[in-house]
């Protein structure tokens, strides 16, 4: 089913958007502040419009993808009338009050409104498990789901604005962690130990087969931390505490340093001073809270 | 198709290995040094030897998960002439060392031999993403796969008997940083902010549809480290840097705290400084060296 759809900003995400939409054969109109980035697009059937305001006008479905905040409200502004009746889906970065403002600039002129995030980079965009995060009304979700799924898989996270761009921040915190441990343990285990010199690639491959096991640890802990209850199981943070010893050792005959093994010793350390030993690792989360300990 | 194993050893995880082995239909001795442990099992078809010697006796392949390395010489010093002829296959937590001496023993003695880590908890053993980490050779492996698929999916990862354990330490270096990166987003998200309070599940429902994208910039990186080259494309350090301060900018306000965002800020900032800020994350194993940057 072929849709109509506009957008806005041909930065290098604009123009990966809007070629996906191509791709999957939807009638696309592109705009950029600039002209001269459409010409790629053009040849594969785009139309490129000259004013923002005549863009939004062509579909009933306009995505933003522009530099910032302030360029949405200027592109906006210029095409508030158009914008009117239609449905503007907002990919452009920002932060949770921007998204709220646009919601309400939306709202002020009669536009059906979602804030998204890509969480994904351009070279990821269109695959299935690329995730993009929407909020706003269900209905609204619902009318640009199908012409949104050219662009990966999308989700629903509910009515409030900011709630996008407040995942986003969130899960770059659990991507860093991941991609620092795993940086650390491909430098330990690449360096030439007993092991021999493992390739990254080699640890990576056994890595990716053991993320459905880290997954059910966080949806365990998940739950633990909803309840406030943090039974250890066979996975205690004493035993946590024995482990990271080992790897510290490991680290030490290595010569590997990130930091990462310090930083969860002493919250383990100070959870198990403070009587928890026996709980399990979610129980670190109050200790990342302002007022330390429960 | 029945096999017959015998289990040395029935602490929590013995005994589950041993629950799973006669859930899979598979003739099961099991031994432990203390007897009385063994009654659930033998209520469930388990045969209950006197000996380590006689238990060993008793199948091809025998299973060692013992309380350490020094129990696992003494069991077998017990047992060798049993052992003679037939395979071990060793679970016992131990260090790289204590693997290579155990294969030396097997050796000695005319064993086939395995070194094995099982990446999982008691609760998680038996499900087909339990993973299992073995070493030895090729030929053992493929006689003892059917039996060890009890326990989850059996991966062989070389013929050097250290590397289950160097694996399993790099693997869980991933685990604490995954767990400590999560558990800050799932703090900060939970902080009353713009996006409301939002509950650890919801936020890891979403965190585990985004995964597989973290598993695929995990594979692009490992193929930067191995070959030595870090192109940073659309996600360069420098995006790194500017993202990790909205993350503290965020922490400041919901007042959360892990210590993660600015050990990973130290890192990408002294990278950046040495002018790598156009590369990608993968950059940093450098810095993770004893030496420093290359």
């Amino acid at each position: 089913m072929s849709a109509t759809v506009t957008v806005l900003g041909l930065g290098p995400m604009g123009t990966t958007l809007a070629h996906a939409f191509l791709d999957r054969g939807h009638r696309t109109t592109v705009w950029n502040r600039t002209p001269g980035r459409a010409e790629a697009l053009t040849a594969k059937g785009a139309t490129e419009a000259c004013t923002a305001a005549e863009a939004v006008a062509a579909s009933p479905l306009t995505v933003l993808c522009l530099a910032g905040h302030d360029a949405v409200r200027a592109v906006l502004d210029r095409a508030a009338e158009a914008a009117g009746g239609r449905t503007l889906v907002n990919l452009t970065s920002g932060s949770p009050m921007d998204a709220r403002e646009t919601a309400a600039w939306a709202d002020r002129h009669g536009s059906a409104y979602l804030d998204g995030v890509l969480m994904t980079t351009t070279s990821g965009l269109g695959r299935p498990e690329a995730l993009q995060l929407y909020a706003g009304s269900h209905a609204t979700f619902d009318t640009v789901r199908h012409p949104l799924s050219a662009l990966g898989t999308p989700l629903h996270l509910g009515t409030e604005p900011a709630l996008p761009s407040v995942y986003d921040t969130a899960l770059l915190s659990m991507l860093w962690g991941a991609l620092t441990g795993w940086l650390h343990g491909a430098a330990l285990i690449g360096a030439d130990g007993p092991g021999g010199n493992v390739a990254a690639t080699a640890f990576t491959d056994v890595a990716g087969q053991w993320l459905p096991t880290v997954h059910a640890f966080l949806r365990t802990y998940a739950g633990q931390v909803d309840s406030g209850s943090y039974p250890g199981g066979d996975f205690t943070l004493r035993l946590h505490q024995r482990t990271l010893g080992i790897l510290q050792h490991a680290d030490a005959l290595r010569g590997v340093t990130s930091g990462l093994p310090e930083l969860v010793g002493r919250l383990t350390d100070r959870a198990i001073a403070e009587g928890h030993g026996e709980d399990s690792f979610a129980r670190l989360i109050e200790f990342l809270r302002e007022s330390g300990a429960a």
